[in-house]
């Protein structure tokens, strides 16, 4: 078999999948089938695992590159369109340097019932703050976060932004916060730094 | 159709559904399979979800009690057995009130190639820091959370562990850590509070 073509370079493919593993992964939470069903379904599910199996990216998916040159970090699990735990997070980038993305959150990240787990916050704001500190080719990686809890996280819509406070060296000095209908419920500030090598 | 059966109380039937789906969602990142396969796959997928959506909790698991009256958080973004997005954590409590698990985590959870997100360390680390504070019926939520970054995690194996440093009032302070055969990677602190009511 073939381990890759043309079509493979097409994020719309992958990006359909994806969309429906997402909704598998939200029906997993909350299906009430019974017994038979569960079964019925499961066999569906064990029966794509095979079919998607055939050939694989041997351990994760890393950042690979498309023919432009361009970093594809599908699998990362904030942002990436081939990660069912991602959202995904689409990130804006403002010309002032601050990064904002808006996204609704569903039953796959409960913490307290009706709410955002509170790791499930972290989870994007680190992604969020740390972003500002990116640049094209030169990822950044955490140094220390700090998060506040003002007020419980609602699953559903939100919007999450940072920008950069200053920068010293290869370090980004970064704050942010999570924010619903119900008002600001999070911030976070985070030191960001450019490792010499991304191998950290 | 019926919404409940005896059986939907059977942890085995949808743990064992949930881990088809977590090889699901890896399989979606590593794929290398062709747009015939890919599609395949999907139309699989759907049908599962088609399946099992005949009957929903509305919204999302929350926490719910077996018929012994023991909270189930099968919904919960890190311990969930219904949560294919949840490695799960399995915690074990010891008696002096510390906390640990021990996880394998892959492809899911990739920040920078090869590794752990930041966020991800971030969302265990949480997990387990409030896992401290938790009493049977008397869950914390996170006040604040402060996380030192060391060294990148690797993915595959990895233990998460807290203590508690001291209760004040209605505050829990607890301490851990994340390690990896590479050593303490991540060091955290935080504080856990126990709200009057659970729908802060």
């Amino acid at each position: 078999m073939p381990t890759h073509h043309e079509d493979d370079e097409s994020p719309a493919l992958y990006e359909s999948l994806t969309d429906s593993v997402r909704r598998l992964l939200d029906v997993t939470i909350r299906s009430q089938g019974d017994p038979a069903t569960v079964a019925s379904a499961q066999a569906k599910i064990d029966a794509a695992v095979a079919e998607l199996s055939g050939a694989l990216i041997p351990g994760s998916f890393g950042v690979q590159q498309d023919r432009d040159g361009n970093p594809r970090a599908w699998g990362n699990a904030v942002i990436g369109l081939r990660n069912a735990l991602a959202p995904p997070l689409v990130l804006h980038h403002e010309a002032d340097g601050s990064v904002w993305a808006e996204v609704v959150l569903g039953a796959a990240y409960e913490g307290p019932p009706g709410h955002v787990h509170g790791g499930i916050c972290a989870l994007l704001l680190d992604h969020v703050l740390g972003a500002t500190a990116h640049k094209p080719g030169r990822p950044a990686v955490t140094g220390t976060l700090t998060l506040r809890y003002d007020l419980g996280t609602r699953l559903g819509q939100l919007r999450a932004e940072a920008r950069v406070d200053r920068v010293e060296g290869a370090k980004t000095y970064a704050v942010g916060q999570l924010s619903t209908p119900d008002g600001v419920t999070v911030r976070a500030e985070g030191v960001f730094i450019h490792p010499r090598t991304t191998a950290k």
